[in-house]
């Protein structure tokens, strides 16, 4: 068994699908036949061309035409005869091994391609080297995996997912994920919450240690996953996939509920989003607004800015699709860990430290400004909010909102309307603000609390490095204290404290969380209605009667210790 | 007029140095005369001759035997006539100028070398390089710097000061400097400061707008430079510096007071240093205690790690020369902006945020535990504190105790003395222990406050990253109420509290943390007797009057007025 962190809940079992570039080295011997050697070649080609036809569909499908565009360009190569034929020449010139003939006709364009000072060939050596890659994989009789290509029930073993991977995922046959690295916050774990498929991730050996077709049971409830099971341990995962397929049923009955706890208070459960496509996962899950729209997507895997129209029409459908509900539009977060290639920003030696979000708007202020008006415009069709990302100053916040002030007036001027019900309000994720939210309480509409950064920077603790994660730690009670000053502030001055951190959705923060004074929770969609059970069952008036002896509990420990007994 | 930073107090008027690598291209032309170049050759590689062995003789001293090696190495490498020869052969079979032999001979030996597999011959590519530049500037007769090179009054420009050019820079010659990046707790600054030597750093622009021999004034208290000053701008300056000299007789009156505010109240003033040589100047500028000895000197600028012995001998020297004066030594921390190459740790994406100091000791566990050694065996030869840096949590500390405890044991059992006096305390740098600094204040017997770092994770904003430095905000007053915070808990836990940062020894700091309640204030060595002075004029029962209008302030700015206006 091999323990990981619970990324997302469920129980799947099935076959080990490794997502892992193969071991592509071979020892070159003396060949017998040419002939043979040429057709091995071919074959290779062969299966190589299928692939690549699916890999095309697939994508096209998924993700669209432009991305589906680079696996044209591998096909293209795959039938080159400037490329192929000089291969099966070297084969009987040189009389070596298929593999070698391609290897060394192949890096002889690479080579050449990529001196060239020419941004199309350089590209053209890079398909090169990709389509090589897959034929030698076939030549060597391995596979050469591509998410597109999965076509029965599997687990996907990775070292880690990136996007593209996890946008190519087909839920159909992807019944869970395990992941080497990563934590609770990392893309891929967000992902599976929100493709619903359990997975662990940070096991730090699974690609090592899984072969290939091992049968595996993933219990992203426990964070564990085993190789091999034997028959009793099959049988009683069956039974907890199927205690967890009849809770999610009882969850689902709360999807029109209100969110009360025992005791007749109210609180929000929102979602966070990353497109309008996302919009209606959330109200399949009984999401009550959208508290956190995180706009970076609409500039992300593209060659330029978008426009102020496409943005308009992003905003313009998300906040019809939530009809009256809230819904909460973060500005452009890049920076840290999101670069934008055509930006062309400096490296960083801290990047989270560094040039990122309200910062790069304040000093982009055109960016910026494009962004406003597209939301300003868009607020007609909805409840919209606009919240600024890394805010560590008031000064910082007086200029924001001075910008978004100037955009609206200017767009009055032009006859365009305007909502004048815009809440307007600031992340919490950088400690300076959490430490003096009540002087920024009398200022913003609201504030939600980003406690991913947060905590990372409250704990000097890079939340994508492996070797401090262990001091990622959302109960540490530094972090509680900050959360409660905020929620404190706002409510002095009668404004509302949402949190849209992955700590919201977490079952041991939510009654600590519902304790401080919390009113709004924003999550995965998929977590809505598992939050709305547990609260059902919440007593706000006892949990607020632990909250000065938790706020001075001196660890982490002590305090999930503390919540673990106190709610069971 | 160039506005910089202020990094280090005085007025210096001399002619500008550039320790700038110089432009060391040219333009290949036929030549007249094999001959001459043969002898432009000789001539460019006498003076190289004698520039390397001024450098050797310097560095031996300044610095020691084994960094004046690779001088030798430099030199034989101009004796070595399997270089020499070829570049003269060549000149006559070729008919190319000296450069051009130079050039072609140099780089055939350096790629020979580079391609070897061993690190001897790759070392020998690198001796060439470098010497090969030297040859080269002399060909073309441009200077090619060093600061072991300065004979005569200057001012030292430079994109930035790396610790070996600050270590060879002769006092007697440099009268000041002025780099284009750095901020006040940047190296360079606080060399300047330790070497007293006025400083202004982060102009952006002063290595491209300086020529060579231009007249200059280093205004390093305004945080100005003024280049070829006109006659009436000397006069006025010199006139600054005859004040500055007159002020600093005031402020020598002092060493010996103590350091008491006009209504009595007495605080300790203490120094940073890095080095058992530093002790001198911290007796000579009245120092009352070390407040932080930064031990990751003694780890540096060498091959392996420090013996027990060694660091014993360099504790032992800093705890007699301060006879009984409280010294505060604190454990390793590397990692972040310090590495050190021999320990081959993993290069991180956010090394502020990542495997550093607390974190790097609990995990190698053998380095840590042979610091506490040599600690403690030299805790008998004075008043000895150690502290340990970036704790965020209460485990951290309860570890690093245990393991102190543990060793301390074992040498009481080896029958080695040891003190039983010794404060163990911890380093406050990083926010989530300040904001629970009263769970902490129950367990440490003192805090000291880092501030440089408490202040980086605060806002968020790397210290060295120029883009987000406007970020970087001592007076922010998130980081005064922190600092208040920590101060709170520790006196209702009867502990005392230092600060050791850059913060403590600014003349705006000071005022308010008097105000907040602080014990004990670490500084440059320079810095004391001017903090000494100023604090004798200040009223404690005043300042604390201010303490909670400035805690509830909004921003930074408001903070300087105000403190500037009650203070003048």
């Amino acid at each position: 068994m091999i323990q990981g962190i619970a990324a997302s809940n469920g129980i799947a079992i099935a076959k080990a699908y490794q997502l892992v570039t193969p071991d592509l080295s071979y020892e070159a011997k003396p060949i017998q036949d040419p002939n043979k050697e040429v057709e091995r070649l071919d074959k290779a080609l062969e299966i190589s061309k299928q692939e690549l036809e699916k890999i095309k569909a697939h994508t096209k499908k998924e993700i669209g035409d432009e991305h589906a565009e680079i696996f044209s360009a591998h096909l293209l190569v795959l039938s080159d005869p400037e490329l192929i034929n000089p291969i099966k020449e070297k084969i009987n010139s040189d009389n070596v091994m298929a593999e070698v003939a391609l290897d060394e006709t192949a890096n002889m364009f690479i080579d050449m391609f990529k001196n060239m000072d020419n941004e199309y060939m350089r590209e053209r050596a890079a398909d090169i080297q990709d389509v090589t890659k897959r034929v030698k994989a076939h030549l060597l009789e391995v596979t050469f995996p591509d998410p597109a290509l999965i076509d029965e029930e599997v687990i996907v073993i990775a070292n880690d997912l990136t996007p593209s991977d996890t946008a190519q995922l087909n839920r159909e046959f992807v019944k869970g994920f395990v992941t080497d690295v990563g934590g609770r916050t990392s893309h891929s774990a967000i992902m599976a919450r929100s493709l619903e498929i359990p997975a662990v991730v940070g096991t730090k050996e699974i690609t090592s240690t899984v072969k290939k077709n091992d049968m595996m049971i993933v219990d992203g409830i426990e964070g564990n996953v085993i190789i091999n099971p034997s028959d009793d341990e099959l049988a009683t995962y069956k039974e907890k996939q199927e205690t967890f397929a009849r809770q999610k049923e009882e969850w689902a009955k709360m999807k029109n509920e209100p969110t009360k706890t025992s005791d007749g208070e109210q609180v929000e459960l929102a979602a966070n989003i990353g497109t309008p496509e996302d919009v209606s996962s959330v109200i399949d899950n009984g999401g009550e607004g959208i508290g956190l729209y995180r706009t970076e997507f609409l500039y992300m895997g593209k060659n330029q800015l978008p426009t102020e129209e496409e943005q308009y029409d992003a905003y313009k459908s998300v906040l019809e699709q939530m009809d009256d509900k809230p819904v909460v539009v973060r500005t452009l977060d890049i920076g840290g860990d999101k670069e934008l290639s055509y930006l062309d920003l400096p490296k960083e030696l801290n990047p989270f430290l560094g040039f990122r979000a309200i910062r790069f708007c304040l000093e982009n202020e055109d960016v910026f400004r494009t962004q406003l008006r597209a939301l300003l415009r868009a607020s007609v069709h909805g409840n919209l909010k606009i919240m600024f990302p890394m805010i560590a100053t008031l000064e910082e916040f007086h200029q924001a909102k001075a910008i978004l002030l100037d955009e609206k007036e200017d767009l009055k001027k032009e006859g365009i309307s305007v909502s004048d019900q815009i809440e307007v309000g600031i992340m919490v994720e950088i400690p300076s603000t959490a430490v003096i939210a009540k002087q920024f309480a009398k200022e913003v509409d609201f504030f939600s609390i980003g406690t991913n950064d947060l905590i990372q920077y409250t704990m000097a603790a890079d939340r994508m490095n492996e070797r401090v994660s262990y001091l990622y730690q959302p109960y540490h009670p530094a972090i509680l204290n900050l959360v409660s000053t905020v929620i404190d502030a706002a409510h002095n001055e009668n404004k509302w404290v949402g949190m849209c951190g992955e700590m919201a959705g977490d079952p041991i923060a939510i009654p600590i969380l519902l304790g401080l004074g919390l009113d709004e929770f924003s999550m995965s969609a998929t977590s809505i209605l598992q939050a709305r059970t547990q609260i059902h069952d919440l007593s706000i008036e006892k949990l607020a009667s632990y909250k000065d002896k938790i706020l001075s509990m001196g660890t982490a420990e002590e305090v999930v210790e503390f919540v673990k007994e106190k709610t069971e």
